[in-house]
């Protein structure tokens, strides 16, 4: 068996980010359909746009790799997308069905958050590395401020109506 | 049905998140064994014991709230675990192994920084809930610190090794 390298373990993490990305661009117009909140809506709704380009961003880094992105499923993904489905079928009234939202939304954003700081870190010690770089840097800042935004909704709007929905 | 509120969704972040450390005090254990850094091995082992700990905690919490903290099987751990066990079983070059393992571990700690962080915005509408804020802002820290410690362990000593391993 081939000695697989860091290399190859960079390429695996893009190839796992991209699983993640393409599952995301369809539970995300399921959470957006769901959220009653405009700003949520709207924030998953945009969200949305950004993924697809974060996609796009990743097929350019396979190119640039001379790798195709395909080929791997994620496996923590999946499970995060498995909860926010859970949260979908068992929290009905609409503010609580939110706040849940927000919550599964902030796992996402943090899953990705920490698998790209570990794939720009890799990025960096190769070589003529500066365009996937710069790709990736582009996609952590905007799952940042992603996740800054779901806090101000949460802490803003959202949590407080959810917590005086009585039983 | 009886309509689930902003409590009940509290509730059930606790019970996800009692399981998704209780999967960790299993899966830290193979890790802590995989890994070759002296450093990273310690730092394993060390948040094994901060595991334990955190999830006595959510046992405490579940106390305060009158409930059990079981129930309930946090499925993006389980992917989680699922890719760090992948992750052991494709690269068996031990310092690519290692920076496997750290950008494994991240993704986890990650994962319970969000996790966590919701839940305490939550516990602090809650009534009474000074204790639990406390107990939950206690483990949120030594999160953030196993993180930061994964960083310094990956780019300091880590990284550059894995780098170097030629196929």
């Amino acid at each position: 068996m081939k000695v697989k390298t860091f290399n190859d373990l960079f390429v695996d993490m893009i190839k796992d980010l991209y699983s993640a990305e393409t599952q995301l661009t369809k539970a995300l117009p399921k959470m957006a359909k769901k959220a009653t909140t405009p700003e949520l809506r709207k924030g998953f709704e945009q969200h949305l746009q950004e993924t697809i380009q974060q996609r796009e961003r990743l097929e350019r880094v396979a190119e640039i790799l001379e790798v195709s992105p395909k080929g791997k499923k994620c496996a923590a993904m999946e499970g995060l997308v498995e909860e926010a489905e859970e949260m979908i079928s068992e929290f009905k009234e609409p503010q609580v069905l939110d706040a849940a939202l927000i919550a599964a939304a902030q796992k996402v954003e943090h899953y990705e958050i920490a698998s790209y700081g570990t794939v720009i870190t890799f990025a960096k010690m190769l070589e003529n590395s500066e365009e996937i770089v710069n790709l990736l840097k582009e996609t952590i800042q905007e799952e940042k401020d992603t996740d800054a935004k779901l806090t101000e909704v949460a802490e803003g709007i959202v949590n407080e109506k959810a917590a005086h929905v009585s039983a």
